[in-house]
């Protein structure tokens, strides 16, 4: 089975196939609508053959739909029918847990993406299963999100942002029995001192992970 | 292969074999050991050929072990050792997990044993992932097992602790992205409406959860 992994970022939209070492890339930016990507990158895999395509996109989804427009593309990503323009079976997941899924190596793994919001995933047994912890209650009647998101990074100051992530990650950590953490997300990297049994995400697994997805299959 | 289950309850231990449609049962009690049972229990099937067990416990586990002494029972559970008594691997789980296993049917389904404390489970993909949900953070500085546990209980009132149970079901649900909702425990039967999308375990589901712990191994 030949798999078409489709990395859609803010500045770049990264391709690659199974049966290939390298990936292929193209700019997007804010104003790219599906169509646009589509378009550009049926123009460069013209003639190419795949069975199945993963879709990684900055935004939630959820049942294989994109249900929030993405923060740093154009507009028309929620509920845009994949499986039509690709004229594959297409499984469409957050960028993030893309990667997560890719760094996935064993016993129950947590994703937490620290970007605008706060995306989640618990990865065991090689299943996925997505979470959305972001609004669940914290401290003071706030949420996670609100600490640990973008505005909490405002408003706490990068220090005190990354020492609420270290409480936030062992909180849910705990509560949620993951073995291991993987922090993406586009903050993540601003962490100086990770929290411990956690790593960060790494922009490299993200083929594995959508090359993953297609495991039972293949 | 034939699997022994073995459902450690309060008033009765109840089991049935795999290839058997009947279950029998003794009568247990607070004073019940581990020796007692396993002795009780080895009577009852002598000259049975068994491949493996499932032993239900109401008390905590995890790791395969008892990690606190069940209330109903008699002392000795803690990090008894299963697996030398039967002489074959067993797996050993909460009683209310084993039932809400058995009562799993597609989807995610999130199991919240309303006891003592506050016991959990996410299920899907037919694997079972512990939570450890009680000791979150949910409100005035308080957890959710502070509210929804035996203590919220008591200090409740059983209206406002069904209206907390409510609560904590609705926002677990949302965080863990669970399609269905099974309560097991002692105080579930207390509840007079439930909650959206949630159902109350059945006993009699908990065979089916002890058989579906080896669908693997078969």
């Amino acid at each position: 089975m030949r798999i078409l992994v489709v990395d859609v970022g803010g500045n770049n939209v990264k391709f690659r196939f199974s049966d290939e070492p390298e990936m292929s890339k193209f700019k997007s930016g804010n104003s790219m609508s599906p169509d646009d990507m589509i378009a550009q990158l049926m123009a460069k895999i013209a003639g190419e053959r795949f069975d199945c395509v993963t879709v990684g996109i900055p935004a939630p989804v959820r049942d294989n739909r994109v249900i929030k427009e993405p923060f740093n593309l154009g507009p028309g990503w929620v509920d845009f029918d994949f499986e039509a323009a690709f004229e594959q079976p297409v499984k469409v997941v957050n960028d993030a847990l893309m990667q997560a899924l890719g760094s996935y190596e064993s016993g129950t793994m947590l994703f937490l993406g620290l970007g605008t919001g706060l995306g989640g995933a618990l990865v065991f047994g090689g299943t996925v299963a997505p979470l959305e912890v972001a609004h669940m209650p914290y401290k003071d009647g706030k949420s996670f999100e609100d600490f640990v998101g973008k505005r909490g990074l405002k408003a706490l100051g990068r220090e005190k942002w990354e020492a609420a992530v270290h409480d936030v990650v062992d909180v849910l950590r705990q509560g949620l029995v993951a073995d291991s953490v993987v922090l993406g997300g586009g903050n993540a990297k601003r962490i100086e001192i990770l929290p411990p049994h956690t790593t960060i995400g790494d922009n490299a697994n993200a083929f594995a992970g959508g090359f993953r997805l297609w495991d039972d299959s293949s």
